[in-house]
């Protein structure tokens, strides 16, 4: 009963390339009229045709009913069991506003907020300030705090009334007790230790929430902050070490780079659009063997409610699959991290259409959609064993015993 | 790396109701002359019409190849991994007679047997007594045995030569050798302990044994009893501290209530009839998060190898169908704890086909069978993942991560 890891024990040094195309959020439910998911009412003629010459599948991101976020959606998209796995709301947060997280860094959300003379709390998210606001605030503290010799402290703004912290140096814990208490009326709670050996890393935090009072004091609003989601970041093995891979991400927002960053791809850099993303992948293709490429679009509208302006954004990406086969990757793999239905404006646990381009195909339809994949060859798999499928055909597996 | 348990992490306080309809049995294998199975040789239109709008798939209740008993069968569509959560066979009979286990119980299957006057086994199970002849007997046992103080004994007729006995209190091991030899001509074994820490289960286990030669010393047939299947009943999780349900099982059959009991669901009472049975649901409902109700005939016609009445069991079920939807439950899932193939006379390990009913369900067929689940939108998943999909579709799930 020895302990073998697949497909990770069975890597070859050399293969063939791989494109990954994630459509974020591209699974749907049917339209209440026409009965259609939003990519089978999409046009599609790229895909569709792709599809005649690939295998086709559907995945559960992480389980059956689990709807995942972000980040467990792309770490099982990379290979990577999204459960064992586990990436804390504050290094997210960090990964989020692009933040590069190191081994050993601990990453805090703050929200700032609004906290009477006492330190009683009168208002969790401080009205809710604009982006400026809270950007101007955030760098008022940034300037302001002070930390002991031997560590650093990072300060961001991420969105309204959200920052996130990272301390960096030293043995540092994320076992301490949220300062939100989780109601207003009463004080904010100290970041007590939750472990003996995390005291240090509370006597630390508690100094640098000791200075906020004062550096807010001439402020209306924000006049404190409160720390929640604490998450130390101890490196997960890369896409490297664990499959061989040179791994490259091209997408436009900085969690996704983040997340692919963590399991140890470069990122290719920060394009305006999808039509930059593209270029930017042509540009640098042939200098690595796992390229990562990502649409945000579709998941955005579907978060809107947009069943129409979801097809759409499916249509967009279409338009750019003959430009990625022009690379002629020897895989290319098209799916989404989860769905995200219009109609449930927000990610769900839906499986995911996924198609498998390689010489080794056995194609079964000429569609991309829910409707054709669902019969696809794949069957329906988890997330994190598409890496092991595109591995092989790559032809970047051995066989696995004699 | 912390290790996190899905879906129980992500459970929501509230949610929608979740009808569990199980119809034991269901799967069942093609007919020699139509190549129809019972499901797709029955007339179910109330089910087909309820496919229409359901996702489909089908279900390997353990995992592909095994066949599950009864109780495995259900503590997969409980959610509950039949692997790790083990019920021995001695409490799976307690659990059949309707006997309600305490954590800490020690259940065993005694076999009434005949045994010479050395003690030799001449026939295992006694030549079969009738279920009146095995009453008799077991209730004579029960006034004549003794326990040491602190000690309980329940003795119970189960079906013919089988009986359980369940000790309570004080600290029982089930680590006992069976005093079963398992052939004819030789002496029973004692009840020796396999673990220092049974010794004292077994000297009280070899006193009670030691017994039961007087108590039967005027019978004829019945002259001893063999020991076998310990089971130590050490309690599982809830539904409610798993999934945060209140759950209640309607099930005309002591067994069935007994394994919803094992993990926490209420009894709503004993229903003489599946009329009745759907009354007692119309009756409760309401009351409760998720409800399970039970239906035996599928399972009994294809044990007896009635391929046409099980068809009619079938369809006999399909009638009740109006009534349960009437109640409009959030999510009505409809399936089987494995299948019986009437070809086969036995519970078989083939996938059972599933119907999930929900607004966010995504309709693949119009008709609930092998046949047309198999291309379903849920694929084909373990039994125990059923049960993240019906909370997943009730809105009873946080979103994974972010």
């Amino acid at each position: 009963m020895s302990e073998i890891r697949l497909p990770d024990a069975l890597v070859e040094p050399d293969g063939g390339s791989i494109v990954l195309v994630v459509l974020d959020g591209v699974g749907g439910l049917p339209h209440a009229e026409t009965g259609l998911t939003e990519l089978e009412a999409a046009r599609t003629p790229n895909l569709d045709a792709l599809a005649t010459e690939s295998s086709l599948g559907m995945h559960s991101p992480v389980a059956p009913g689990i709807t995942p976020g972000s980040g467990p959606g792309h770490l099982a998209l990379f290979g990577y069991d999204p459960v064992e796995t586990v990436v804390g709301r504050g290094a997210l947060s960090a990964l989020g506003v692009g933040f590069e997280l190191e081994p050993g860094d601990l990453a805090v959300r703050l929200n700032l907020a609004t906290l009477d003379s006492e330190g009683r709390v009168q208002d969790r998210r401080a009205g809710r300030p604009s982006d400026d606001e809270g950007r101007r605030v955030v760098k008022k503290l940034r300037d302001g705090i002070t930390v002991p010799g031997g560590l650093e402290l990072f300060l961001m703004h991420e969105k309204e009334h959200r920052a996130v912290l990272v301390l960096r140096g030293g043995d540092l814990s994320d076992r301490i007790q949220e300062t939100d208490p989780q109601e207003e009326g009463v004080p904010a709670l100290a970041p007590e230790p939750l472990t003996p050996e995390a005291r240090e890393t509370s006597r630390v935090l508690a100094g640098i929430l000791n200075e906020v009072p004062r550096i807010l004091s001439d402020e209306e609003q924000v006049t404190g902050v409160l720390a929640r989601g604490f998450a130390s970041y101890q490196g997960f093995p890369t896409v490297a070490d664990r499959f061989g891979l040179r791994g490259v991400a091209v997408a436009g927002y900085p969690m996704y780079r983040g997340v692919a960053r963590l399991v140890g791809m470069e990122s290719a850099g920060d394009p305006e659009s999808d039509e930059d993303a593209v270029a930017l992948l042509e540009s640098i293709f042939g200098g690595y063997d796992f390229h990562f490429l990502h649409f945000k679009a579709p998941d955005a509208r579907g978060e809107d409610g947009d069943f129409d302006g979801k097809v759409r954004a499916l249509e967009a990406v279409d338009a750019f699959i003959p430009r990625v086969r022009a690379l002629e990757p020897d895989v290319l793999l098209v799916t989404g991290d989860h769905s995200t239905p219009a109609s449930m404006r927000a990610h769900s646990w839906h499986a995911v259409p996924v198609l498998l381009h390689s010489r080794w195909a056995r194609p079964t339809g000429a569609a991309f959609c829910e409707g054709v994949a669902r019969g696809g060859d794949l069957g329906l798999v988890r997330g994190k064993d598409l890496m092991s499928l595109a591995l092989a055909h790559a032809g970047r597996l051995r066989k696995f015993g004699a």
